[in-house]
């Protein structure tokens, strides 16, 4: 199937979107949703529907839904729960046919709010509307400019499709993944599932060609059986990562309170998530971090690395993670430190991790050794600890009250372009590398690997882990070989 | 024992520095270090030995350490090997006792280095010289205003001390402590450990008044014995956090070929920290937030937690995550339910984790909540997911024409306010309260709440790992209830 028959595929790319609830009173919700549909550059129209104004943040706004020109593709539904009923019903008469119902106090909030979950499913059936929610945070789609979340998405266009049972695991990260190089391509906030859900989605982001790895936040899996077909399915062509947090016993409970989710033991999900071929993991950091690697990266086909280091402790640390994950770190080939001795200053170490003690060359750090490295192929995939090579060199010289600003900037750009070098270098070898580096993007180095497709990690440990899931997702697929 | 007793002392508050192998050339090793040394703006005196400048950094220069006009509490070498030996007898001649000695190529390349090793080993016995070194990145006090290492220190003055088997986990992390609001008191990379080893810098920094908490990174416990009666003794006023790579088959391997270790089992390891109240980590993650919560919040003497959330997802990630740390999050008494009626919105939840939906009144968030259940009897601590109250709300209104800076001014300078308050009131309940939100320092609430003594966690599963470490030290030493 291709995405765009899937019913989810007119909510994330609408021409036209009816918006309820907006008014210019931009402390209502729906005034800030429809503000972040502006903010993000909608190019689509929009027509607020707003019982008294003219116009509503600048744009002309209808009395009803009745009385829009042209019809609309998707209807945004932010107002009060009582509401809810006939502002879905007047939009199927008005021949729409996609909405997404963000009001809350449905389900989650006892028997008064399940009746009227119940209503807008009938109503629904009856119009043919599928709808996301109710209580839900929106949908963000970059590819299409459209975000109907509560918070400005400044980010990237990206690769990185999500869908969480929490919306803030949607909203709140906007920055978090930015920082990792990453942008969404799109995120569903699924709410209380009562007519599209999770399994939907995922059968929708497996088709989404914008979409190269999906996340999963999940409280509880409604239909198991149907959730594993699908899984496998997709799976087989793009990897699923997925944080469960209802095994355990305050999870447990905290997810029932939360969205009234009956949650499985761990054993159970496990099973699912096996059989599916979704990798399980245990935290945010975990679910982002496997999902940078898993979505730039080549599989990791065995489970020999080398490590590269320009300094021992770094170096020591990124090998233990990779044994506690199962993962090797193998003596390198007499021929391998042979082709390395060139290129390593005197004091290094050419066992696994190389550990070259300091940079004599930069080309050499960036080109030479890792190209040796990914060369050899004993070698499944290279794991690098970065360090800048002149650290605040400019800032020694400029104290001793000289001016170092242009030797300084011409450095900068150098390591960019080698910085550029080693990226291609690694995607044209066919194995995964993955960096780590104690620093942010403010760092030229990790801002220049990972724009051009080298996720580089804050620490030697994030970045075995996330090499550890390219051998996960190897496994699953079969296409291991070890 | 008073710490100005310890030999160490005087290497760490040294009040004039004879520096050896400093020059006006800046891209060499020494003169970089003696570039750090006045960045940080050292208040003792400098002496350069240089044979031929007259003048080293502007600093005047002296051609031998002989001819320098009084003597000098501490030598820094960083010269080739080679010379090691004659610059460390020509500091025993003329009466300096202490010394860090950063020059590598010794023990850890073989033979010859070797026999140099025993060399300067024999000069300092006949001198009385104790030494750290060599093979290290030197040392670190920022109450004393001294760096002798290769990266300038920027960060603030602190509470974190740290001993390393490696120079990188040191300089390196200058940033990245800083990102979680900490700052080193100080740092020793230990090097070779020819002659001042591990065990003797834990002894000192037990009884360092500036130091709340020691971090340690480890490659091999050389002296076990000693070992555990230090940390038993140390551990028992203040934690130690140890993070061991050694323990796993590639960390074994790389810790050979690093230092010239020889690491041992895991088992034998967890037994020697186990049995001297030392906590083990297994990442430099968990090392730096371990001793955020230790070295700012009291023991967490029970197992009972709150969690407060503004929203579900956050909430049971945070919940989960302390099941699996052997943590509780048990029901709230109808008490404590009672008491937070008032404060709570229509559609929270009071069960545990409080998850507020959405922030109603943001005093009630930062004082009314938190102090309820920090009264709480039955909870031994406190875990907040922090969001920002009006995410970007200037922004929304700025986009619609509106100017709102003097507004969203306000909005921040009351949040630091509360945050304040907030940290006021935790401290002031003798009970460990920790938060987490997934923004960095450029947020107010995170840079003042960490400021004010209450860590912040960039995940709130980092947040309920750093909790754990509050019970484990509490459990250690006796001090839990549970």
């Amino acid at each position: 199937m291709n995405s765009f028959q899937n019913p989810i595929y007119q909510i994330l790319h609408p021409e036209s979107i009816a918006v309820f609830g907006a008014s210019n009173n931009v402390t209502s919700m729906g005034t800030q949703l429809l503000l972040n549909i502006i903010d993000l550059g909608f190019r689509g129209t929009i027509y607020p529907i707003h019982p008294k104004q003219k116009k509503v943040l600048g744009i002309p706004a209808y009395p009803s839904v009745k009385k829009i020109p042209f019809g609309a593709d998707l209807a945004l539904i932010v107002v009060s729960r009582e509401k809810v009923p006939k502002v879905l019903e007047e939009c199927g008469q008005r021949g729409i046919r996609r909405a997404i119902i963000v009001s809350g106090g449905f389900r989650e909030l006892g028997d008064y709010g399940r009746d009227l979950e119940r209503e807008i499913n009938s109503i629904a059936k009856k119009y043919k509307i599928r709808f996301i929610g109710p209580n839900c945070i929106g949908v963000i789609n970059t590819h299409h400019y459209l975000n109907t979340t509560f918070f400005p998405y400044r980010g990237k266009t990206g690769f990185l499709g999500i869908i969480s049972q929490s919306g803030s695991f949607i909203t709140q990260i906007f920055d978090y993944i930015g920082r990792l190089g990453m942008g969404f391509s799109q995120g569903i906030s699924v709410g209380n599932e009562a007519n599209i859900d999770l399994v939907d989605c995922i059968e929708y982001l497996g088709d989404c060609k914008d979409t190269k790895v999906i996340a999963l936040y999940i409280e509880e899996i409604k239909r198991g059986r149907e959730f594993l077909r699908v899984c496998k399915k997709v799976s087989s062509k793009k990897p699923i990562v997925a944080y469960y947090v209802g095994g355990s016993e305050a999870g447990k409970k905290a997810c029932l309170s939360h969205t009234g989710s009956l949650s499985g033991s761990d054993a159970i999900y496990n099973g699912v998530f096996k059989q599916s071929g979704v990798i399980r993991v245990y935290s945010i950091e975990e679910l982002f971090d496997c999902c940078a690697s898993l979505g730039t990266q080549p599989l990791l086909r065995g489970k020999k690395l080398a490590i590269l280091s320009t300094s021992g402790g770094p170096g020591a640390a990124t090998a233990d993670s990779c044994s506690r994950l199962n993962l090797h770190v193998p003596e390198l080939s007499t021929r391998t430190k042979n082709a390395l001795r060139p290129f390593v200053p005197r004091t290094a170490s050419m066992a696994n991790p190389v550990d070259l003690t300091f940079i004599k060359e930069v080309s050499s750090f960036f080109r030479d050794i890792p190209q040796i490295l990914l060369e050899d192929e004993d070698i499944d995939g290279l794991l690098i600890y970065f360090l800048r090579p002149k650290g605040g060199l400019s800032e020694f010289i400029e104290n001793t009250g000289n001016n170092a600003t242009t030797n300084e900037l011409e450095g900068a750009e150098d390591i960019r372009e080698h910085c550029r070098d080693l990226a291609i270098l690694a995607r044209s070898s066919g194995k995964p590398a993955l960096g780590s580096m104690f620093s942010g993007r403010e760092e030229p180095i990790v801002e220049e690997l990972q724009d051009n497709g080298l996720p580089v990690f804050p620490s030697p440990e994030r970045s075995a882990r996330a090499m550890w899931a390219l051998c996960e997702y190897a496994r699953m697929r079969g296409e291991s070989y070890d």
